[in-house]
């Protein structure tokens, strides 16, 4: 190993520590800290995160980068090494044309407009909210510019959460899926409307629930060893490296399905990281950085493996011991609960086909802000008629409308699409493994769900950020991205259930 | 506030932020982290505390110090700023002689010895600790040699966890509890054997123990809004400020008792750390430095308060509720039990009498180690005589015996005096309380707990470490430190209960 690598690696490990107790204490602060100790928390995280940033766009970091970038130092590098450099290269020259007052000026706003976010949604009043989005436009536009100079606002914002995808993949693709899933809609829409299970609203223990999640975990390959659940009032999921992946949930006295959905969706996520090559550990190798990519695998989890019935087969009994309720319930009222297709305000809560109107709602509510500018305090109109439009539905206040997500706040803006490109690749994902593995359903049934995510750790997991995502759904399905699986899976298994 | 002051602020304000995140790495490697991320923190937390201590000893620190404690900054400060600037100066001197080497290995020994003194508990094997043992001795002596030069080692010890306190001091409190408490056990055993009450080995959800806990430190008087509770195995408390404490709790599901009273002593422990002058945050003037007054706090809670009929005469009911087993206990045969006296080998389950002799018996080891160098080879020899001499009993393994706590492990010699110090004082704040506040019993039976932690706030709490532990008694009790009041304490509840 060459000095300068030497060197640059141990530059490297300094700047992990920060970055490793920044990330401790965002989860402390989300599923520990008391009320009285969250200023305590920010004072550190604004302190470390400052700190590390200032280490990433350091003239020490630049040389450095530089220096492994000459042929003799570069050649002899691994091809980790290699990937590592030309990235993190890529993300010097990126954040080092930031000014250090517009960064801290951003993570301010960014605190601030989360804060107020929180309580205009609660109060349902989003004139609180809109000079805050305002601010945090301003500073997204103005960050692009330093980020991404010369690159359309937009296309920048998509870039970051899904390198290499584009709005014009987006629109086709998206297209696509609004002239298929329209009609579908409309056609299981028009059956007599689904009774409501009564049961599902009765009390289900909160320790039951954590029972359950336990069991699916465990069921679903989620190593103990290296992660942990804690509780949070939003599930999510983080990591300090493959060895340690934690993920929250939050359970709901009279709604389980929503714990149960979410620790097989966070299930997901973390089983993508603990198995990523441990080579690749505090590394931008490592962690996956491509949001559709990782939410592929949530929600494959979640939705192609979580809402099939076979799924459930093998467990189902185990549900019913752990929460005495699912026993009055059968398994087929089951599956088709939590397959109730119906247009509703709140996207987390929405069934796995309408959720791709919500996404594609945001998505032209978000090309609308940057692209056509329109103005903020014309955002929660335009919200509805698009609601309207997709769903024929309109909220009746901005808390179930345009205040109920809290990614804006946060300057996400170009997060939202992630989600549905998740789903899409998670069709292609679909038909690859069955032609690999055999038909998905059969798996299931078997309990040889453990197989599968073999199958994903491999095709998938193990490369943890050295692919983009249009490179590694090529790379393991052998075409280029397309929603006719998606739409395909969709279509199949609605005619069935609704008999249509 | 002059510059340098200002200066020396900013200084530690970034030397806090350290702690900070040291104190948290701790607290999760105990709670949260999974098994195969406690690498990670252990890397994370060896950095910043080694950057901690290097800041805390640097060239600057020094320079900034001396400036302060010159005539014409010093007569500036307030009181506490002098208080801090004397006792930091205290610190520096005594750290800054530390060779970083030396340092560095006690730190390296201290993980490495307490790896190994668990798996010589878990195999029950002293010769596999004894080496560890030695290097942990032969560390503290050489440590104390530069923190305290000139000085008898084991004087030193006790002075770094009781400031102001000495051998002759606890030689003097020791012997007369011995000469009293020898003959009142005696006096007591002779009585007929106390049945062991079934019902406490019964099953007791660790829900259900959880909501307890809940109860009693919301009843002791401990703020929600200003700390948590987490699990390990071991129950501890630590802060990260007054507005951030947190304690953990282990829950056994066959033995009820184990977690309510480290709920109460834990409670103790935080009450007193919630209830420093906000002012002293994040300064050595917070949180108190002083073990056996901090034991104080917490065993005042747990035996004296806890371990009285009428601390549950209130909440007795409420006890039942949550775990229903205590419903078929009636109150006396409860209380009978909680402080039911007998000779047993584990400290950390022995009755508030028989305690102390757990205590004095180390007290008398350490002195054994560090004044007459007794080899390692013959402490467990020595520990097995010392616990037929005082307990009539002898451990048939060293598990039980001599390998039984971890402080030694962690270089902790000097602290085990604290316990009983903390009691000894706890009989003399029992006499003052009674005295200003009226009778405890009565206050109890009222459910005026909130009195007595208002009355502990005030006079003990609000101080944090600005008075030494001889200080704090002196001034709330108006006399010099003594056995005397406990004594009369074990004697007049004991005789009552054994009716001898």
């Amino acid at each position: 190993m060459s000095n300068l690598l030497k060197e640059f690696q141990d530059y490297l490990a300094k700047m992990n520590q920060y970055e490793h107790v920044v990330t401790l204490l965002y989860w402390d602060m989300k599923t520990g800290a008391p009320k009285l100790g969250q200023d305590g928390h920010v004072a550190a995280l604004t302190h470390f995160s400052t700190e590390s940033f200032a280490m990433s766009t350091s003239e020490k970091m630049g040389e450095m980068l530089d220096g492994l970038a000459k042929t003799e130092e570069y050649d002899i590098l691994t091809d980790t090494w290699k990937f590592i450099v030309k990235e993190m290269k890529r993300d010097y020259d990126r954040n080092k044309r930031i000014p250090a007052d517009v960064y801290a000026a951003f993570v301010q706003t960014q605190a601030q407009a989360g804060n107020v976010w929180l309580e205009a949604k609660e109060k349902s009043d989003y004139s609180l909210f809109a000079p805050y989005l305002q601010k945090m436009i301003d500073l997204t536009i103005e960050m692009t510019g330093y980020t991404d100079p010369g690159k359309e606002v937009y296309e920048a914002l998509l870039d970051q959460y899904e390198a290499g995808m584009d709005s014009a993949t987006i629109d086709r693709l998206f297209e696509d899926l609004k002239e298929e899933l329209i009609p579908l809609v409309k056609r299981i829409l028009s059956q007599e409307e689904q009774a409501a299970c009564p049961v599902f609203s009765g009390y289900f223990d909160p320790n039951g629930q954590r029972k359950v999640q336990e069991m699916l975990l465990d069921y679903i390959g989620f190593c103990k060893d290296a992660g942990s659940v804690g509780e949070s009032e939003h599930p999510f999921t983080l990591n300090f490296s493959s060895k340690d992946v934690r993920l929250t949930n939050h359970y709901y006295e009279h709604d389980p399905l929503s714990a149960i959905f979410s620790a097989i969706h966070e299930g997901g996520h973390a089983i993508f990281e603990q198995n990523v090559n441990p080579e690749y550990d505090n590394t931008v190798a490592g962690s996956c950085r491509y949001m559709g990519l990782h939410e592929s695998q949530s929600r494959f989890y979640e939705n192609i493996l979580g809402r099939n019935q076979n799924f459930w087969l093998p467990i189902y009994d185990k549900l019913g011991e752990l929460l005495p309720l699912f026993q009055e319930i059968p398994l087929e009222d089951f599956y088709r609960e939590i397959n109730h297709v119906k247009n509703s305000f709140i996207r987390v809560n929405a069934d796995e086909v309408t959720y791709c109107f919500h996404i594609i709602l945001r998505y032209e509510m978000e090309k609308a802000i940057f692209r056509d500018h329109v103005p903020v305090n014309e955002l929660p109109a335009l919200w509805n008629k698009k609601m309207q439009e997709y769903l024929q539905i309109t909220p009746a206040n901005d808390a179930e409308g345009i205040l109920q997500d809290m990614h804006w706040s946060d300057g996400g803006f170009g997060y939202f699409p992630s989600y549905l490109l998740g789903s899409i690749y998670d069709g292609m994902l679909l038909d690859t493994l069955q032609e690999e593995l055999g038909n998905v359903d059969e798996l299931l049934q078997n309990g040889q769900i453990k197989k599968i995510t073999a199958w994903l750790n491999q095709k998938i997991h193990w490369y943890g950020s050295t692919r983009k995502p249009k490179e590694a759904i090529r790379s393991v399905c052998g075409k280029e991205i397309s929603a006719e699986p998606l739409i395909r899976y969709f279509k199949e298994k609605y005619t069935k259930i609704y008999s249509i």
